[in-house]
């Protein structure tokens, strides 16, 4: 990863501005663009907090993004990764807490999506391992829409034996593999829970679904044996949400 | 939309194969490629359906596909629209059929992936307004993974008058909106039900939200006010999913 990134386009530089300034280093406006009602607010809000904002060329947007940025860019420092066993420490005292496992999401936009459903889910963690996974890039921040500050992430080197050490602190390890009996919203979820998902080609890989407690799985019409790998993700975390919101009622 | 359309990779060509077979013009294979068990399978199916096969120089395949190919491409017809009024047809004698409206959904992976969870949780039809959406490209049929065969796609000029029109046939109109009070989960769905989804830049438009009968949110924290379009879309099919499972048993 590098030491600064390139966010762009009007919604992520907005919810940067709203939810994540601490990062942002600049803000590059094209000179010359017409100021719409998003990009005043967009201004008006980087100046109260006193974010260094620079007129650029447009051709020197087009040279630092990759895709359409509307006139409007970022630099930000790179999302730091919480320590695995700060991660731990930080829910001792907490029950119910809810975790993802992502084992080789490789899409950045699947990524992106899902931090951005375990941002709005209240997960308490994301872990991904070291290898075989999408790094947090600039494409991973435009897909979760601003979202990286809300949920920590954290990078193991052994899926495995982080999967051991969250069972040492009382976390059910669930999976979601498509060939199981069990729905997942058959299942109650009032206890500490980490979701295992599988990547974009292989799903939950065979060593890991051998580490879970529980393994789920959606139901599916049409001979249909998987979804995109964030929509499952958000219909497991939801079914969790949705449970816990009833149980509180 | 052209007369034939480039679907790319080893994944979707094997869906296209497995499930949409109908459609393949001709499937290219880069010569001199490396044939592992998925390529095999693949190749034995089709012959199987004797489906053309074509071996072709790798640079054939590049300039065919606009990304990573993996050696293997197919020349398909395009996805056929259902008529508006046969779908209505089609669904005269059932009780509780499920559609989707998608009003403006531009990317073509969120929409892709919609039709995705859509053929796996049985949803009918899925209605797009003809300005303002995706069309359905490669790129959609990728990211559908090959299961635009199990969805009737509906094609409207006038989104309004489509709603009118599902309601004189005892449709209720279910739009996904974050400021409502009532969550989308403690709606019953034991009716025909079309869910209004809004497109990634404005949500469900204020002329649709008007329309709806029922208006529903999905509860986020983190003040987060939005979830990717697919994301959201999969967690409100699948709560229906849920309900009619259980009520079932």
């Amino acid at each position: 990863m590098t030491n600064s990134e390139i966010i762009y386009g009007k919604n992520p530089v907005e919810a940067l501005v709203d939810m994540n300034r601490r990062r942002i280093n600049k803000i590059f406006i094209a000179k010359g663009i017409k100021y719409d009602e998003k990009i005043k607010k967009i201004l008006k809000r980087a100046r109260e907090y006193k974010v260094n904002i620079q007129e650029v060329p447009r051709e020197k947007l087009d040279s630092l993004t990759k895709g359409v940025h509307q006139g409007i860019a970022a630099s930000v420092s790179p999302v730091e990764f919480m320590d695995f066993k700060d991660l731990l420490k930080s829910l001792e005292h907490k029950t119910n807490s809810l975790l993802i496992i992502l084992d080789k999401v490789e899409d950045p936009h699947n990524f992106g999506s899902i931090i951005r459903s375990c941002a709005a889910a209240g997960v308490d963690g994301i872990i991904i391992a070291k290898r075989g996974s999408s790094p947090v890039t600039s494409t991973v921040e435009k897909a979760s829409s601003g979202t990286t500050e809300f949920v920590p992430i954290t990078q193991v080197s052994n899926l495995a034996s982080a999967i051991n050490k969250l069972k040492e602190h009382n976390f059910w390890i669930i999976g979601a593999e498509s060939k199981q009996k069990k729905y997942y919203f058959e299942q109650d979820y009032d206890m500490n829970c980490a979701i295992v998902m599988g990547g974009e080609s292989q799903g939950v890989s065979v060593l890991a679904q051998k580490k879970c407690d529980i393994l789920v799985s959606i139901p599916m019409e049409n001979k249909i044996n998987s979804l995109n790998v964030a929509n499952a993700a958000s219909i497991l975390l939801y079914e969790i949400v949705r449970q816990r919101i009833l149980k509180k009622k």
